[in-house]
């Protein structure tokens, strides 16, 4: 195998798949980054079994082709190498079978590689028709939802994130029995079958890390696994076995009372009101409406007391008085883009609902905390 | 005690003092702040036991003293509070003897405090003839030697840094018994008295973030502290017992070999060779002169073996080997703002001694690795 590579682009793909090498040293291969170099181009890929994720660099002008051929290099000495060469033309060579050498002008770098014949087979199938989305909408997506669930792998179905998609419809749910975060999407292609997935939040959270804004992204669904394709781009995730929790019945459906405060000043306030719960896990505050005042407070027998006052509108005459988690608010308040949300409140022991006004497909929930 | 103060003023001061609070639960009042209101201003202060700091805030035009007193605020709290209020003035006011209510428009914040009989009392002494340097040189000492400081508690000397005055020169001396970061001052005023004391590393470093570069700062030496008074700012911090090893031996009176070389280049070199060493205790490299060309290399047997060139200039027509640790010779490149450097070489087993072009007051001495 021999190429002559521009540093700045094998630079940026060795850094996309990297996210997926094995730091575990079951299988010592997994420690590396496998290249594959064809006439058509450079393949690099990375596995951790966990996640898979395979860069595809096209024959083009900023690359020279010399000789055909594969091998596997440890990671991290060549991610560190090729960010701090100077030149701006990289010579990766084989040699002698197993070794790789880099040279620039004033430099040598020998590596010894790892026998392509130790590194596992990484199998990427295809749908023939995947689930196509924008790959800005699939990163709003997780945003919106990913914080929400849960890191107790007693419970590991509440460790990801839900893909449901019946027809058109795409529904990703988040949760982690505490609070719900809900978005639907609905697809420009309507989807021949319907799936009930989970997908591993920390999994997707890389992928969209290391995708761009302005293509579309494929999702192709296994019975076991998903594999995400865009732009040169492969992402493959495990799923996660057993079935997700029903979260439609959480939704209420009537309630006593609906209000309509600023986003931003809501986060606010109950920032500052929670400085008092900030040692404590449950970080509760409490909120209380009067008239058209909302009222937020915490406080601690030791500590102190903290009260803030700020103004809603409200759609009745009902006031309500109730205690949540500080943390879980604000963290649902962050997802909304809107400058107004409405509060849904149904009761003092029931979910809260929260809404902006101008995106209805995306619905938080927060249980309420009963306090005496 | 009350007072109306601007929020950013009381925020900057808090912030100041806060490295000083004791995050250990031995006496719980150091966690907190002490607020001494007086008609001449306002006194904070915190202590660990090892450092304490105090500021004081003359009476001006953005505080109001509406009453003296005194009391200790939990250090947390308090500075979270002031942060995070939005409005641009605070009323503090003390009430119920020990509880302490802050009120702005909207927000009430009320926290217990804690009697100021059971904060230690804190004496801050003065010496006569203090010793004067620029905030900005005391800042460039701690810069160009702390990082050789040793971070072993077996041999606390190490752990601080040297401060020798004689006369009108200050000598002040970092080492971890494999390296050295020497560094001379010349005072503008001559001492009456000659010093040789040990500050802890931490606690100095400590202090230059919080001076600003522009004033003076006074050394007030005792023979178990040492207090720094800069603009209205009290530092006092324990000194290290015991004495500090006779360093003036091991700077070489002669020498086989000097080489002149661009820093930056040999800087970026190194950190490249030492690629391979990453994971590796001692990130040995070794320097070879080949006439004019420096030749840096590193290998491990399981990984590879990395080599690099680059031009220099030389005193005579002596050639070296040596190797050292990768690590400490960037540490001691980087405390040099000139570009060029003089590399001292005495022979294999003898010290390294880097020093530029331009400030002839610092010394680094790196030791040898012996490779066979």
């Amino acid at each position: 195998m021999k190429i002559i590579i521009k540093k700045d682009l094998l630079n940026e793909k060795l850094n996309k798949v990297s996210k997926a090498i094995s730091t575990k040293n079951l299988v010592p291969a997994l420690a590396g980054i496998k290249f594959d170099l064809k006439e058509e181009g450079l393949t690099l890929t990375a596995s951790d079994n966990d996640i898979t994720i395979q860069t595809f660099i096209p024959k083009n002008e900023d690359m020279q082709i010399e000789e055909e051929g594969s091998i596997v290099i440890q990671g991290r000495y060549i991610l560190d190498i090729v960010k701090k060469i100077p030149d701006e033309t990289i010579n990766l060579e084989v040699f002698d079978e197993n070794k790789i050498n880099i040279s620039t002008k004033n430099s040598e770098y020998n590596l010894n590689g790892i026998d392509i014949r130790d590194y596992p087979t990484v199998k990427i199938e295809e749908n023939k028709n995947p689930i196509i989305i924008n790959n800005k909408d699939l990163k709003k997506i997780v945003n919106q939802t990913s914080f929400a669930t849960s890191t107790d792998e007693s419970r590991p179905q509440l460790t990801g994130i839900n893909f449901k998609i019946i027809g058109n419809e795409l529904e990703c749910n988040a949760t982690d029995a505490y609070r719900l975060a809900r978005k639907t999407l609905y697809l420009e292609k309507t989807s021949k079958e319907n799936f009930d997935i989970i997908i591993p939040s920390k999994n997707i959270v890389e992928l969209t890390r290391i995708i761009d804004d302005d293509s579309k992204i494929e999702l192709h669904i296994f019975s076991n696994k998903i594999i995400f394709k865009t732009e040169n781009l492969i992402f493959q995730s495990r799923l996660i076995n057993g079935s997700y929790p029903n979260t439609a019945n959480l939704l209420p459906k009537e309630s006593i009372l609906k209000i309509t405060v600023d986003i931003n000043d809501l986060y606010n306030v109950i920032d500052r009101v929670s400085i008092l719960t900030s040692d404590k896990e449950k970080n509760i505050v409490t909120l209380e409406t009067q008239d058209n005042i909302l009222v937020m407070h915490s406080s601690s027998a030791e500590i102190g007391h903290i009260e803030e006052k700020m103004n809603i509108k409200k759609n009745n005459q009902e006031d309500i008085k109730i205690s949540f988690s500080s943390k879980y608010m604000m963290e649902a308040l962050k997802t909304f883009e809107g400058e107004e949300a409405t509060i849904t409140f149904v009761g003092e022991i029931n979910p809260i609902i929260i809404q902006d006004n101008i995106e209805e497909n995306l619905i938080q929930l927060v249980l309420p905390i009963r306090t005496y």
